[in-house]
């Protein structure tokens, strides 16, 4: 099942997507089939547990009301964080070798995951401008990375509830300044300019999407493959990054994880092939579905 | 003027606070002495921007229903963040080269400030207990750090307007775990566990705090003094760190920098002098006042 955060003149809402039938308000559809109010946004949703979960379900027997996506503005699926997103660098090997060797030193591979974070202010959703200040990078580059929405409170998770412990997926675009971010020591600058978290299209739920690990993840370039690899392919899977986290760390409902990207970053490329005004960058992850955004050069 | 958090019969309030005279609850006070409605809570009360300060201000000559701080539990000035606090490292030469010297490696300056972040949960307030998990880390360290709390939404702040855009100064101790600092490479996992980052006991307001160079640092762990520095002495000061984070970067109103610690942490001690149970850490700036908390270990 595939939730969803959109605008409709001017009012935000949850919605349900189906490839087929579009997508279902959420709280109409609660009203008016099963005499419920239900959760009016996403994160009021996660943390409302599996109650509301079962819900949504008997929704999707719905035979009307459903909306055409082309008709709303799809946001972000939390498009109002309260904290960071929580990020994994340096996850698939062969991502590790590319930036070594364009970085000119030998690879080393990291023995727990190397976490950082980037602002509220950097998200943004399906559709919405990469904005790119050439004041401030020269080096704009993408890396998709499946999400992981928390949906539970705790801390001290360990691998083998790690995944009972989540709501669902989603794929970020960790747009990076690679000057940037060298030149900083810590990556979180080079990291956190404003938009440079897509995040979306759709939250897919656990139960839908599986086993996290064995899904493929395509990130294209004005229709050019440049990323094409397969969440299998992790340093550290998703329940060794949440037991890892959550080691004396509370996470807590639609916390998000970006989980690190495989390679075929502009970075690892020859010539680097840095994004640019009007580039259009297009994420697909296996079992969620496509992230679009074009690149809008603002200084 | 200095404004707190507080708790009261289990209700939260914005106070403004007085050496002599105490706490002065700022949506009583301003319904009885002005006949308005002021800001509930400190994030509101800073998003009001400079009225609601010149409001605040004509408070301060009651003469009555002033509370005796020990009636009360202060909280962090900010008790929810909306994002996480910002964090600079290496701010401080002498600490550059103490840490150097503990690791074995020759000291190497920031040529641009390092950031890194600490989500909301790692925020208490005064009093509060550090909770020190022996699992996660035998190498429990403090750092005395001036925070800088913002006034404004913008980005790409000059040197010039940094010091305008700021609505006051806290005290932040930025708690870190070292071998899992180092171990991770990025920062954010050793500074991220839960109670990480005690805040408060109150914001002053920029006006009153000056020109933010210049003022004492002092930080005793059971009376004995640890770090005593001055912050005239950052490699980058608060101008110079709010224009390269703002960089393509929007910051907003009540979002709070931590600026970096000077020497005199358990890292760079011979021995190391790691925090332990029952440890009472109190950290003064000059014109803010003093942050008091204690480590509990807990496993």
């Amino acid at each position: 099942m595939k939730f969803v955060t959109y605008l409709h003149n001017a009012q935000q809402y949850l919605g349900i997507l189906d490839q087929q039938k579009g997508i279902l308000n959420v709280v109409e559809a609660g009203k008016k089939q099963l005499g419920k109010e239900l959760p009016a946004d996403m994160l009021a949703f996660i943390e409302a547990g599996p109650n509301a979960l079962d819900d949504a379900k008997k929704l999707l027997v719905s035979t009307q009301d459903w909306i055409d996506p082309k008709s709303v503005k799809i946001l972000a699926p939390i498009p109002q964080y309260k904290k960071n997103v929580f990020c994994v660098g340096r996850n698939y090997k062969l991502h590790i070798e590319e930036g070594a060797r364009a970085r000119g030193v030998a690879p080393t591979y990291p023995p727990v995951p190397e976490f950082f974070s980037k602002p509220p202010s950097t998200v943004i959703g399906e559709g919405d401008e990469i904005l790119w200040d050439s004041r401030c990078t020269q080096q704009l580059d993408y890396e998709i990375e499946l999400g992981i929405v928390m949906g539970v409170k705790a801390k001290d998770i360990s691998q083998k509830n790690a995944l009972a412990s989540v709501f669902g997926y989603t794929i970020v675009n960790d747009v990076s300044a690679r000057e940037v971010q060298k030149a900083h020591g810590q990556w979180f600058k080079g990291k956190s300019f404003d938009t440079f978290a897509p995040i979306g299209p759709c939250i897919v739920t656990a139960d839908e999407f599986g086993d996290p690990a064995g899904h493929q993840l395509v990130l294209k370039v004005n229709g050019e493959v440049r990323q094409n690899s397969n969440t299998a392919d992790m340093l550290f899977n998703c329940q060794q990054i949440i037991e890892s986290l959550s080691a004396g760390l509370t996470l807590e409902p639609g916390d998000t994880i970006a989980t690190g990207t495989p390679s075929g970053v502009a970075l690892g490329m020859t010539p680097q092939a840095w994004l640019k005004d009007g580039d259009r960058v297009e994420l697909s992850i296996e079992g969620i579905g496509t992230l679009t955004n074009t690149v809008k050069k603002i200084a």
